[in-house]
């Protein structure tokens, strides 16, 4: 993401006023705001997640730096991610565009060929939008509708002192990648992290098989970075998360890109955006169970799974090295300022 | 709503890109994208019913031209009008807005104390959103949700010759509303049409007893001009649609004030945008039922019912004057271009 001008109020803030006296839940809603998806019931015990996400120009991406159709496979797929979190299964899309004056037509296909291709790689379906000329700049804004069985649904609450956490994957590529864009570093080496940036994958079916394996207590995506968004399950748990700074997984060539960017790798990792990585906590006593099944389904992943943490009685989020140490975080996350 | 650079593509254009190849239904979806709402299976006998409506500085509206919280009312009541138009009940709804940098605080307040406003009216809840800030201008985009039992759900399709045409309230209102904006008229004559631009009412309670009557075969709220509305129910339904233009409610005083604007006020109810009435046909076998029952309920609406023309063979809706000629429609309606 690309930062913005500070303004008075930060997007967390902003949200809380207008959620204000919002239900957490009512007749029919099963959880309201305050998670990745908001949850309605369904039919035949399943029930219906929706999210919804946007895409601006100028604040979420910059149109020299990714071409049509791949900001429409992102803006669609930054949405599925939620979906994800919540351990669900993707089924339809809403979009509302807002296409600048002289925005080529050929272009406006581009990003909606983009689009369907995230949603057929998902079988998900449009079911509807709104399209708009924009004075001001590009805009995609998606709602997205996925289900899940009733109980298996996966929120940030739920976390226990005594569970472990764990992370898909790998984190701070897609700040990387970002900040080689900043920077106009294109070379061989930083691609796959402007890739990463540019392409996220939303891990839905890990996310089904975590939902599936009743080993899960809570989840949520890293979007807004690991640090800050562990945050929220230690925050709606009611719990503290102790991370191990050498546990987080930093590839080697990860760590010798960031330097050449001199940018810490481990600070990217903690601490970078739009990662679209899940974040869960097992259990305390499932633990063993779990490492069992996963060991058996890994192979199908395209991505590893390591054991980051643990839940604690207290609140926040604390890093801490091999010795036990304290470390700071070197930044408190992206933030959306208004 | 105010009109766009010509572009080289209109609004259904670019709808009908983006939805090309959409599924009309699947498992779970009971109605896809072509109506006001999409339609999903809920439980206990009851859909769900979803749509998203966006509104953009400078394509629909004026900052100086309407306050924060009228804003708020009007994004949230455009998006409950698709509701009503599929009989339903407003519940939820999710919010992403774009905030310009030097936007006061206190408007974004006033913003959502007028979207809350609606949705208190309504019994509606919001459960999620989006706050970006925003180089380009305000925006607010929404994703409604509502419910409708699932044998009483109206659509465009459903209207078959020798069924008759209705509507609820007055047309042209909001369009001679927007006139005496864009004129500058602000007289007390003309706050009536000002306030019919900047404060729809959707009908909820109607769409609600139309649904119950058993009697309705097709309805639409009216957005984008009566004409061009009633055009979809007959694309949809198959059918062609007869105007009575003598039929058409033109009040005294909207005849007057649309005069002092040297606008046709047959015009503008034909073909003016956003006046947010419903738009419906009643079986041909259940008209004298229908009329029964509703001379004992319009005493309970704040508004009339008026019978204004009669679905025919055919296709494309014609208006004709008292001996039956033939009337051109002055414009073809309001168009969004991009």
């Amino acid at each position: 993401m690309l930062r913005m001008t500070q303004y008075r109020m930060n997007e967390f803030e902003l949200i809380k006023m207008v959620t204000h006296g919002a239900p957490v839940s009512l007749d029919g809603l099963v959880c309201g705001v305050g998670d990745d998806c908001s949850v309605v019931t369904g039919h035949g015990g399943r029930d219906y997640l929706i999210t919804t996400d946007a895409l601006f120009e100028g604040v979420h991406f910059r149109p020299d730096w990714i071409s049509p159709k791949t900001l429409g496979r992102k803006a669609l797929a930054v949405n599925i991610s939620d979906i994800a979190a919540m351990g669900g299964r993707p089924l339809y899309y809403l979009v509302t565009i807002g296409v600048p004056d002289k925005f080529p037509v050929k272009d406006i296909e581009a990003l909606f060929d983009g689009m369907k291709a995230t949603a057929s790689a998902h079988r998900m379906h449009i079911i509807g939008g709104d399209t708009c000329g924009s004075k001001k700049g590009l805009l995609i804004s998606i709602t997205a509708i996925g289900e899940v069985e009733h109980a298996k649904c996966l929120y940030r609450k739920g976390a226990t002192p005594g569970d472990v956490v764990y992370v898909t994957g790998t984190f701070g590529g897609s700040a990387l990648g970002l900040s080689c864009l900043e920077k106009g570093l294109r070379g061989i080496e930083m691609r796959e992290y402007i890739r990463r940036h540019d392409e996220p994958t939303p891990r839905v079916s890990t996310g089904l098989w975590l939902a599936s394996s009743s080993c899960v207590s809570s989840m949520i995506d890293v979007s807004d970075g690991l640090a800050g968004d562990l945050g929220h399950i230690a925050e709606m748990s009611g719990v503290g998360i102790k991370v191990h700074a050498d546990a987080i997984p930093l590839p080697e060539g990860f760590i010798r890109a960031a330097a050449s960017c001199q940018k810490d790798p481990r600070a990217l990792a903690l601490t970078g955006g739009e990662d679209y990585e899940l974040a869960f906590t097992v259990s305390k006593n499932k633990e063993a169970l779990f490492e069992k099944m996963l060991k058996v389904v890994l192979p199908t992943f395209n991505h590893k799974i390591a054991k980051i943490g643990d839940v604690i009685e207290g609140k926040g989020v604390g890093v801490i090295d091999m010795h036990g140490a304290h470390l700071p975080l070197v930044s408190k996350g992206f933030e959306h300022r208004f």
